[in-house]
């Protein structure tokens, strides 16, 4: 008999919350889900509930949330809102994993709960390791608990160190497609709009990770999280821009021998690997052919077309809150960005203002964490 | 305190055996050499024996091994000559592990013993598998030891199936430089020289694998050796030329993941993972360095070039004595076309020939092998 994991979704209408619900359709006797919570598409989750069935379905708002109790009347999803829905659907006793797919911020506290309350974590929020590292490692070593990662990257790097002694990594190479800007000049990057930067070469996602990857801050961030994820300094985490999005991340070890992992850019294969580990599930995709695509090349990074990648690194040896301050000032910034008010390049450059205008601490709880984002949010409203 | 594996080195003196040497050269603390044999280089074998102290020392015949007495009088070393110095290394108590870098068909017997007496063998005869398959895999599984490839195709699988589980293994996708006549006509390779096989690309390795892979029937080999150590059935195994020679080996899992290792084309690091598996141990040697090479590139294979491709897995598809009837064969016209009295298509049509005169059947024991080793032999030399 095969015992099904029971999964709380966080940010089930979003990208990859929808990926996730498609592993999980066609995987029906492997999961459960238990826990759906969404911002607000209200239609999309009704919908998800009517499939899937979980004991409680979380929005953002209170009017929403009853909105979803009137039109779903004979359903037995207890329906709640906000941080104590949130709160909720990481800490109910049946949960065994939490898939955080929550965007930017705001993931933060769902992955301190999770973990806090010894649940598995699958982590596609990354934003939660850049800005509290430290907190998170911390509390999945002392509660036992893994942290599965989700970025396409970091599960392949978690594949490539499947049963090898961390102690023996030299190096690990995350790759990165380069965006829609790889190959723009500067100046033509700083002309770019809204547009531009949404139009992903390889990867469908959600639009701010899209946003971070036009500026390379998604590396960026990518970097830091390898670090926590993997304990490795700065000096092992090696980018190669590869157009291409196939080899999704290397390793190499002491013995100079590279591991790496591969496959067609489709995020339901990391998403799959991260609910279904250790076990590797069947599906229904496509088999990589390296001969449809011919040839996979390798690039430099260009740091000075794409700053974020400095500023991370910058983030990351400096730490304490420095990566705090840097991924909330990039939150904030990229939706303003979204929202047409400032230009591609205006993102870096105020990320570096606000990050020179902060003295960064050694934190130990989560409450600073979010007073440093507040700090960050409001020194940036006044910049403007 | 680190406890050094005591290792027998079958063909000390052979392109494998001088490169396994200098694994041990830089790693002394890890490894003790009790037993070297080589054929009749009399002069490097005493330069090994000097440098190593084995407690046995093999060469092929009585004369030689008298001779390298005579030169070494005050040496604790045994030296011994022939099969019977054979079985002493592969059998002598203090041998924990024995690397059989031997060329072609004489891997067999030692392979057999090794595993028999209950070592360890890291196997860079893959001879030995494609005629003993079934013989060797029995034996290893009977007596709980590890068959542990040296090839750099399938160290390179060993290590993408490290902790993975078998079951969920998808195919395997052995990599082929292609050899030296990758881009050349079919008439072009009919006239081909000595020296043009001998010529090739990527790897420095001896004459006969050399020869192996202008004809691919080192892939072809490689196909069989890859079914009996992993399991896999011939469709289970894909083959790409891959001129680079950086990606060694492929596995695709059920999940579409594709884990692949890379490197350098330097035996050393395949040899010396053989030697520390389940450790990596830290080397001298160059990292990989993507950017410097470019592009990695695939193309399918050229089955009407290359006949001996079909040939093997015609062997392999048929099973029982046929693998060991065309392993038998190459050999045989490998010596006969490095002497010059045959050309490369020669090769092929003569295997194929003798493979259709051998009605294939059911073997048990390792006499029965040598037997089809010999009736192979004697049915070519009246083909010519």
């Amino acid at each position: 008999m095969v015992v099904s994991k029971k999964i709380s979704l966080l940010g089930s209408t979003g990208s990859i919350g929808t990926q996730a619900l498609d592993v999980v359709r066609r995987h029906r006797e492997e999961y459960e889900v238990v826990a759906l919570t969404a911002g607000h598409n209200i239609d999309l989750l009704a919908k998800q509930i009517i499939e899937f069935r979980p004991k409680v379905a979380i929005l953002k708002k209170y009017e929403d949330a009853n909105h979803l109790s009137r039109i779903l009347p004979t359903n037995r999803t207890r329906i709640l809102h906000g941080d104590d829905g949130l709160e909720t659907a990481v800490s109910m006793p049946e949960t065994e994993l939490v898939l955080n797919a929550l965007v930017g911020s705001r993931g933060l506290t769902p992955s301190y709960l999770a973990l806090k309350n010894g649940k598995d974590l699958a982590l596609a929020n990354k934003e939660s390791l850049v800005s509290g590292g430290m907190l998170m490692t911390k509390l999945a070593a002392r509660n036992g608990k893994q942290i599965i990662p989700v970025d396409s990257e970091h599960s392949a790097i978690f594949q490539c160190l499947n049963s090898e002694n961390k102690n023996e990594v030299k190096r690990v190479v995350l790759t990165a497609s380069g965006g829609p800007f790889r190959t723009w000049s500067r100046e033509s990057i700083n002309r770019a709009t809204l547009e531009d930067a949404l139009n992903h070469p390889n990867w469908s996602m959600g639009r701010k990770i899209t946003i971070d990857s036009a500026t390379m801050m998604n590396k960026g961030l990518e970097i830091i999280e390898a670090a926590w994820l993997f304990d490795l300094t700065n000096e092992q985490i090696d980018v190669l821009i590869h157009p291409q999005s196939i080899v999704h991340s290397m390793v190499e070890f002491q013995d100079t021998s590279v591991l790496a992992q591969m496959g067609l850019p489709d995020m339901r294969v990391p998403i799959q690997y991260a609910l279904s580990w250790p076990k590797r599930l069947k599906n229904h995709l496509n088999s990589l052919d390296l001969l449809s695509i011919g040839a996979l090349t390798f690039e430099a990074p260009n740091v000075e077309k794409f700053p974020c990648l400095r500023l991370a690194r910058e983030a990351l040896v400096v730490g304490k809150t420095l990566p705090c301050v840097m991924n909330a000032a990039n939150d904030f910034l990229v939706e303003s960005f979204l929202q047409g008010k400032i230009s591609v390049y205006q993102i870096s450059d105020y990320i570096e203002r606000v990050m020179h205008q902060h003295v960064p601490f050694e934190y130990l709880e989560l409450e600073e964490l979010i007073e440093v984002e507040n700090w960050t949010r409001s020194k940036l409203k006044s910049f403007f």
